[in-house]
């Protein structure tokens, strides 16, 4: 488990100090991790059949003539004589995109790593402060004293990260320049879809100007939403929903203890409800909202409220004046009435302003002036004042749990004048979000980043471009992993843009015919009035259950891995 | 570590299906908690010398005539031959009183172990939602199977709590006759200073009516408020301090990572500040505010406010536009000025009521009409709006943690139009309180809970009265744990209420010129500026760290100790 060749490390890089590590913190950074049994053999990189698109291939291939179609390309051990990887040394550049999550540091680590152990004088630089980084040429070279305090780490502050994109054509030829500055051989993009789309682009551009730098995305989101058949999850989802899974279970075992609150709940998510779902499998509230569900079935504010009332009201009659509820932070984006209404407060706010007198509500639809009127005081005022930097409504800001209490206990109150509801109504809200981005990974996210990344390199390596990192047979023991690239045309699709078509990865957002939302909604029934909380505890690293994989990902992968994961 | 005669378990009694449980919960169910050696051996109960009282041992006398002055009692091994324990059936009572803390379930779990492994035939009664389950006679009688399940978990929902007192004639009369009915031998009390206070009043009572009913408390509180020299700690406080700092240290990391936001982190602990001080000894946040500190420096919100600002201003010349601030629940409590403000403003909501022009405003003494000025808006409203069943301002619905953030934004809004100021301000607030009361308990409060659960046994068998349980010499392992009892009388004082005396536990408030605020002092401007972040994890309960004790406790212990834990 440890590693002998820990350097002794007083200061880091940017701003960690080894010292000041907890006890945990230390314990993480000299564990060693596994690889899977190719990665530690001799290995070819081998071709498979040639890909198309996930939809558009016409227009794909025309956004992408020089990479459309290639294959995937998977790892196979060979015999050392027939191993056609050459020996030479590498530049290669690193750069974490968009959003935290747990692992990222590690998934350098495994970049690093390989650079050491398979090639000879290769160097890596890290770009700080994501691709702004890349276009300005701001970099660090990492060193294994660099590197060393953020093994096992949480967080991104190794590089840190930044949401800027290279779009433009004066931005593309900024990051060409700096590609032949360091004369780089390659880069890994760590990023979402956003990024890996991206990724996809800079490599396509770097290819038709016949340059040697190739590009390796890799999957990174809490929020679960990239993923496809051959990439199972993206990194950091596994250990987020953990860590709100063990604060929902404590305070379900509150709420069952006090008996007079109920817990409104708001996870982190915005696009899709993966997070939710998850900890849902995990803790078995007695409410949860999917907004993929909620949209499919064009379901109203009203209706939301009214599903949750029902429940409350189902559950005093049961002596129940207490319960947890779970609502995905994108929950209102996925009502059509609540986008309507937006759309249409966008543009009074852009063209004419709001009155004190609430004259300008007459400009509202009627459907849009209903809606307004049900929504709770505050509410509507947040909606008025809360404007981005474009002039337009945060729907990020407004804080969905709050407003459900509001509107939940207005529903009661009038339920109980009608004597149609006794109990007692107390809600508690909670917000969990910044809390899951940065813990310390879990095994699995430890694992399967130092993968993603060793796999990463392996590709630059071998003169792949255009890949996305693909680790799979993630139900089996590390050892057992498969490791490949996939070709990112192969996970796009276009969308019309401004009269354009643009290339997009689509978010993997919750299938209600896939396996983890029909367990649930198989089980949800049953949860609304007994109280079946399980409380999955914090996280631990050692022990039986500490190699567990998350619910989602344990469903998705079938039977034999769920049996072998439930022994 | 397994416990072979744990029995099969489908359904537990109020809720609790074992069946559910995760399986980090299953596997804490197994594990066999260690004893002090003198619990595991045969033992006599020996007194100490007489007590006194902490202060007005004249009126402590008045109050408890039977009880004042009695020794403390200590559990000293003995050869068998000579042990003075007689060897009877107990009918035992335990009730949980307040607020949820992490190990109520392992004191019921060690009553009933001794019950079981030291005497013969006897009954433990588990009372109902608090001591109104004592009058109202509502009980369970506790066996091996009812009680498996709760072993080792978070929560009080084995028995449930209340928060209702005995005190009227007829209130004692109702627990008179539930002792009668019960045939009771003695009573435990798990509950704070109010409970034990309670605790003590009874038991004086059950003694000046001759009846056998003895009574024992047990010091339980997540806040910490309730110890002194011969109760080292309050259960509870271990664990959720160490679920509170796991979140702080996400949320550092992420700031870090992100630098752009500064949380503010508001702490579930109104009396004291204790929480607050023992998070910032674990994660080193770049601002603490210590409510007591705020007291004894008759700090205004203005001072606050500023020194805050001050702090950002200093980051933010030094690079950095992040950080972290932690925020006792009860810091408004703490501000004279703010005291002043809530009793006029009580005043005025009482007679007169508030008019919407806000002349009711002139009603206010300058004092406080500027400070309810200097207050943003939402938080005026809250309140002037949100009062409790007697119309007080309700000061524990107020959010301090947003109101600080938009009276920081607001003094850095001036000085940056002043050029005082360049950085940018987001402000991200949290308030972590229900996530931390009802964890799975640490292996030090489970260890520390068991044992006390077993000594108030032992101090019922040995036909103790009006003692709190007591356990001692902490820093060390377990087996060299001292076991006692420590007279309730002497931790008390009175205070005059209504012209009469009441006994009172005091609250143990965080001294300013104890070791753990004074280390906290020497440190903390070190942290404002430099990023000292430590992100402690999450809570393990296997490997080298997972018996650690937390820092307020370690350093009250004293060198040896430290030196000891830091090992």
């Amino acid at each position: 488990m440890s590693n002998t060749n820990a350097p002794t490390v007083k200061k880091d890089g940017p701003g960690r100090l080894a010292s000041v590590y907890s006890e945990l913190q230390t314990s993480r950074l000299n564990v060693s991790l596994p690889l899977p049994s190719v990665l530690k053999k001799t290995f070819n990189v081998v071709d498979g059949a040639p890909s198309s698109a996930s939809g558009n291939p016409e227009e794909i291939k025309k956004l992408f003539p020089k990479l459309f179609g290639q294959p995937s390309a998977r790892l196979v051990e060979c015999d050392p004589k027939a191993c056609s990887m050459e020996n030479k040394s590498l530049k290669i550049g690193v750069v974490l995109s968009g959003g935290q999550a747990p692992g990222g540091h590690n998934v350098i680590s495994g970049i690093f790593d390989y650079l050491q152990e398979r090639t000879n004088g290769s160097k890596l630089y890290g770009f700080k402060g994501g691709p702004a980084g890349i276009m300005k040429c701001k970099y660090v070279e990492l060193s294994t004293e660099y590197i060393y305090p953020y093994r096992n780490q949480g967080g991104f502050d190794m590089i840190c990260s930044g949401r800027d994109k290279i779009e433009t054509p004066e931005q593309f030829k900024q990051a060409e320049e700096t590609a032949k500055k360091l004369d780089l051989d390659g880069l890994v993009v760590i990023g979402g879809d956003d990024s890996n789309t991206n990724a996809c682009l800079l490599a396509e551009n770097f290819r038709s100007k016949d340059m040697k730098t190739r590009v390796i995305g890799c999957p990174k989101t809490i929020d679960g939403d990239l993923k496809c058949k051959e990439v199972p999850t993206s990194f950091g989802f596994d250990t987020a929903c953990k860590i709100f899974s063990e604060m929902i279970g404590n305070v379900m075992t509150d709420a069952r203890s006090t008996g007079k609150y109920y817990h409104f709940v708001r996870l982190m998510g915005r696009a899709a409800s993966h997070i939710t779902l998850e900890c849902a499998l995990q803790t078995h509230p007695n409410i949860t909202i999917i907004g993929e569900e909620v949209a499919a079935k064009k379901q109203t504010l009203k209706n939301v409220t009214d599903y949750i009332t029902d429940i409350i009201c189902k559950r005093s009659e049961a002596g129940y004046n207490y319960g947890v509820i779970l609502i995905p932070e994108g929950l209102i984006d996925f009502i059509p009435e609540v986008q309507q209404l937006i759309a249409e407060l966008n543009e009074i706010l852009a063209h004419d302003g709001v009155d004190q007198d609430g004259a300008w509500k007459k400009k509202l639809k009627s459907q849009s002036q209903e809606l307004f009127e049900l929504f709770p005081k505050a509410i509507q005022e947040q909606l008025l004042l809360e404007r981005d930097p474009h002039g337009n409504v945060q729907v990020a800001k407004i804080e969905t749990e709050k407003m459900l209490i509001q509107m939940v206990e207005t529903e009661l109150n009038k339920m109980k004048q009608k004597g149609a509801y006794k109990g007692q109504f107390n809600g508690q809200s909670h917000f969990f979000g910044y809390e899951g981005r940065c813990g310390l990974p879990t095994n699995f996210d430890a694992n399967y980043c130092y993968a993603l990344g060793y796999a990463a390199a392996a590709l630059l390596h071998a003169g792949k471009t255009g890949l996305i990192s693909s680790v799979g047979n993630l139900g089996e023991p590390v050892e057992e992993w498969t490791v490949g690239g996939t070709a990112l045309t192969s996970l796009m699709d276009v969308e019309r843009r401004h009269g354009k078509f643009k290339p997009v990865i689509k978010k993997a957002m919750v299938e209600l015919e896939g396996i983890p939302f029909k367990t649930f909604a198989s089980l949800r029934e049953d949860w609304t009035i007994k109280n079946l909380y399980v409380s999955p505890g914090p996280i631990q690293f050692v022990g039986p259950n500490a190699n567990d994989i998350n619910h989602t990902l344990k469903l998705e992968l079938g039977p034999p891995a769920q049996a072998k994961l439930n022994k």
